[in-house]
C-alpha cells in the first residue's frame, strides 16, 4: 500500500467509525501534511482517492466536506434491451439533434469534448511548431501509415506502464480514434452482419453500423459495472455476432467501468467463440480512481481486441490523432488506412512524440482529472437539488459524463428542444440505441468548469422536466 | 496577348523559319533582357513557355537549346480497353509492389510524390507553430468537419482566381484528396455499382472500387489528350454507369491533359446521364504551360461535379490536407467525414490558412514548376539514350510522371524485380488497370532532382529492359 493510499484508509476509518461525520470539513491539506508528516501532495492523493470512493466532496475554495450518506441519487438500473437484430437508422436523428452543438453561444451540456480551455494548447503548440520546423523532408513518406516510429513508441511505452504487453508492430496510427474504430469495424465485418454494442451505447457506434449497414444487437448494462458478460454470452449463443463494439473504461454515455474480473471473463468468453473486440477506450486516462484502469486488451491472447484510443480527450482536442493496437487485424486496418486517408499528419505525430517524451503529460493529466473529479461533484449536486423527484443519475468513476433518467413522462427530445430555446444544449438518450428506448434520459457533460453558466443551466433544465411531466 | 506570350511567339517564329536552328543556343535571359528591353522575369517566363511547349530545352547551367525536330520519342498510342465490366482485385498486388517504396536507399522512380525536398517545410513549419501556438481552444469544436472557415476562404480564393465559382459552402476538408476521393465515391455508389475509370488509371481509384466491392469499367485514353469523350458515350450507353473519377489534368499515370473543350463535352455529357464526376486533381498547380488548367468543374452546372485536390503534391507534403468542392453532395460528404474521422487536424488547417494568406504560395509553385520541367527533359533525353529501340514515352505538360511503353518482350513486373535488386524502385504497368494489361509499361517519376542517380538508374532500366528483349 503506497503512503497515500495507506493515509485514505485512515482517513475512511475515522469516517466510518464517526470520528469524521457527515458535513464535516476535513483538515485542510497543510493542517494534515504537518499533522501527519507526509508530503502535501500525498494528502492531495489521498483527498482524491476519498473523494473518488464517494466519501468526500470538494466543494469550490473551501475544501474537503464527508458526504452525507444517501446524499447521492440513486442509479439507473442494468439496461434491458430486446433480445432481437436491429437494422440501424439513427444517424440522421443524431445530425439534427447535434446541429447546434459547435454554437460558442449555448451552454454545451450535449458537447462530446472537455472545455478545450483544460489543455496545455500552447505547450503543444510549441513542440509542434518545433517538429514542423525541423521536419527531415523524408519523414513526410516515411511517416504514412501504421505512423510515425517516434509516437508508436511512445504510445508503446504507455501500454508498458499499465504492465500492458502491446507490439509496436500492431500500433496504427489514425486520425483520432474516430478512424480507428471505423478502420477496426471495417476490417471484421460485410455489408449485413451482426454486431454487439451496450445499451446504451454512443451514438457513433450505431452511425458506424449504419454507414457500412451492419445490424445492431444490444446487450444489458449495468449503470456503474458496464456490459453484462452473462447477457453477453446468451446473446452469442442465440445471434450470429461478427463482432462486438464496447467501452469497458467509462462507457459513453454511462460512465461505468467494468471490474478487471469482468474484463477478463468477456475477453475469454469473445475468445471462445473467435469474435474479434473493438474496443473503445478514449476515457481511460481520465480515471478517478487510484490507478488507471486496464484495457480488456490486456487479457487478449489472441489478437482478438482491436484496442482503440486517442490524445483527443486528454491532451490534444482538435489535433485528431488516435492509434489503434490492433492485435492479428494490425496489417490490414495499415492497409486499409494506406488506401482511404494515406497518413495522419506528419508534423502533428513528431509534434506529439515529442511532447510525450519529455516530462509534463502525466502532470496535465492529474490536474485535468482534478477538474474532471470536482466537476462531477458540482454537477451531482446541481441535479440533486434541481432535477424532479424520482430522477436517477450514474456517479462515474471516470470521464465526464452523467446518465440522467428522468421520470417517464419527461420526453427527452422535447426537453431538448425547450432546452434549446433556452439556450442550453443536452443530448437525448434517443441518440444512444438503435430502438430510441431511451426516451427519457440524458446524457450531461461536466467537462466545463463554468459553474455559474452550467448550475443555472440544469436549474433550468430541472424546471423543463417538471413541467413536462406535470403536464 | 502578355507580353512574355508576345516575345516566346516571336522566338517560336524565329525557330520555325531556321533563325534559331536545332541544337543552337538563345541568347542568355540577359542579353535577351537587354537586347528586347524587356524585364529578366518576361524573358523567364517566354523561354519556359517554348520549354513547355516543347521548342527549347533547358540543359543544367548551360542555358535554354532548341530542340532536335524528332528528337523526341514517339508517345504511346490511345488504349483500347476491352468493353467489359471488370471486379476489381489489384489491391494485394499494390501493396507487393509498392512494399519498398518508403526505402530511402532506392532510387525512387516508383513514388507517387515529388522529392520532398522542392517544398518550403521550414516556412510552413513556422506557420503551423504560429498557428498551434495561438490556437483559440474553440477552434478545436468549431473546426471539424466541414472544417476551418479560413481556410476554406483561402481554398475558395483559388478557385476564384481561375474563373470558377465555387461556393465556400460545398468545400470539405479532408486528410489529403485521399480521403476526399474516397469519401465522394462512398457517397455515389453502393456495393455492386459499376464505375467508369480511365485505361490506364491511378491504382488507388481501383484499391478503392475494390474496398468498396465496386466494378469497374475502363474507357479508352490518349496519353496526351486524356480520357476519350466519344468513347465514354459509348460505354454510357452500354453499360449501367453510377458514377465516373477521371483526373482530366495531368492523369496519373499518363500525364494528359484534356483541352477546354473536351472537358466541357465531358461534363455536358455526364449532365445529360446525370452521371456523378469525381474529378481528382492534384496535380493542376504543377502545369508548364502558360496557365493553369481548369478543372471540369468550370462547366458543372448541376452540382454533379465533385472537384478533389490537395496541398500534398504543391506545398505540404505530409500535411495531409485536401479537399473536395462536391457540389450536391457537399452535406453528404461533410456528414460522412464527421461520421468516419470527424475533423482534419485543426493547427494544420489553421496553419495553412495563415501560409496561404500571405504571399509566397505562387512563388513556391514557380520555382516548383520549374525544377520539374527542367527534370522532365533530364529524363526524356536519359530515357532517349538508354532505353531499347520500340520504346514509346509520354511528354506531359504538367504534374512529374511520364509514361513509358516498352517493347512487348519486356515483362515490367519482372523488370521492377529485377531493377529492385540493383536498388532502383520503379512502378509497373501492371498496378494501373483491373485486367493488369499494361504489362510492358513503367510509369516513371521525374519529380527527384537527384541528376546522376536518376541518370544512372535510367541507364540501368535501360540494360534490364533490353536484357529482358533479347532473352
Amino acid at each position: 500500500m503506497k503512503r497515500y493510499e495507506a493515509l485514505a484508509q485512515d482517513l475512511a476509518d475515522s469516517i466510518a467509525s464517526g470520528t469524521f461525520r457527515p458535513g464535516d470539513r476535513l483538515p485542510s491539506v497543510r493542517e494534515t501534511s504537518e499533522s501527519r508528516r507526509v508530503s502535501p501532495s500525498t494528502v492531495f492523493q489521498a483527498y482524491y482517492l476519498l473523494e473518488a470512493r464517494g466519501l468526500v466532496e470538494a466543494r469550490a475554495r473551501s475544501g474537503y466536506f464527508v458526504r452525507h450518506a444517501g446524499s447521492r441519487q440513486p442509479e439507473p438500473g442494468t439496461s434491458e434491451p430486446q433480445p432481437r437484430e436491429h437494422e440501424v437508422a439513427i444517424s440522421e436523428l443524431v445530425f439534427q439533434v447535434l446541429s447546434h452543438a459547435r454554437d460558442p453561444s449555448l451552454v454545451p451540456l450535449e458537447s462530446a469534448f472537455p472545455s478545450p480551455s483544460l489543455f496545455p494548447l500552447p505547450k503543444l503548440g510549441l513542440a509542434l511548431g518545433k517538429a514542423a520546423r525541423h521536419l527531415a523532408p523524408w519523414k513526410s513518406v516515411e511517416d504514412l501509415s501504421p505512423g510515425s516510429a517516434g509516437l508508436r513508441r511512445q504510445i508503446g511505452l504507455r501500454y508498458l506502464a499499465m504492465g500492458c504487453s502491446v507490439d509496436v508492430q500492431e500500433l496504427v496510427v489514425t486520425n483520432g480514434a474516430m478512424e480507428a474504430l471505423n478502420l477496426c469495424l471495417e476490417a471484421v465485418t460485410r455489408p449485413g452482419d451482426l454486431v454487439a454494442v451496450e445499451s446504451p451505447t454512443f451514438y457513433a457506434a450505431l452511425q458506424a453500423l449504419e454507414r457500412l449497414n451492419l445490424r445492431a444487437v444490444e446487450v444489458a448494462t449495468h449503470p456503474r459495472l458496464g456490459v453484462d458478460v452473462h447477457a453477453l454470452a446468451a446473446v452469442l449463443e442465440q445471434h450470429p455476432v461478427k463482432a462486438c463494439w464496447l467501452m469497458p473504461n467509462f462507457q459513453n454515455p454511462l460512465g461505468s467501468l467494468m471490474s478487471d474480473e469482468s474484463k477478463r471473463e468477456l475477453v475469454d468468453l469473445l475468445q471462445r467463440h473467435e469474435i474479434p473486440l473493438i474496443e473503445d477506450d478514449v476515457y481511460a486516462e481520465l480515471y478517478f480512481g487510484a490507478h488507471k484502469p486496464r484495457p480488456a486488451k490486456f487479457w487478449d491472447r489472441k489478437g482478438l481486441v482491436m484496442h482503440c484510443s486517442s490524445f483527443s480527450k486528454s491532451l490534444a482536442p482538435g489535433y485528431r490523432v488516435g492509434w489503434t493496437a490492433a492485435g492479428r487485424f494490425a496489417p490490414v486496418i495499415a492497409k486499409r488506412k494506406l488506401m482511404t486517408s494515406l497518413a495522419t499528419s506528419v508534423p502533428v505525430q513528431e509534434g506529439l512524440a515529442d511532447y510525450l517524451g519529455r516530462s509534463g503529460y502525466d502532470r496535465h493529466l492529474r490536474q485535468l482529472r482534478h477538474t474532471l473529479v470536482t466537476q462531477r461533484g458540482n454537477v451531482a449536486r446541481s441535479i440533486a437539488r434541481h432535477f424532479p423527484t424520482g430522477t436517477r443519475v450514474t456517479h462515474p468513476e471516470g470521464g465526464y459524463f452523467v446518465w440522467v433518467e428522468l421520470p417517464e413522462l419527461a420526453d427527452a427530445l422535447e426537453l431538448h428542444r425547450l432546452a434549446l430555446s433556452q439556450d442550453i444544449s443536452v443530448a437525448p438518450g434517443h441518440l444512444f440505441s438503435a430502438d430510441r428506448r431511451f426516451s427519457h434520459h440524458l446524457r450531461i457533460n461536466y467537462g466545463h468548469p463554468d459553474n455559474e453558466r452550467v448550475e443555472g443551466a440544469i436549474q433550468t433544465l430541472g424546471k423543463i422536466a417538471r413541467a413536462l411531466i406535470s403536464r
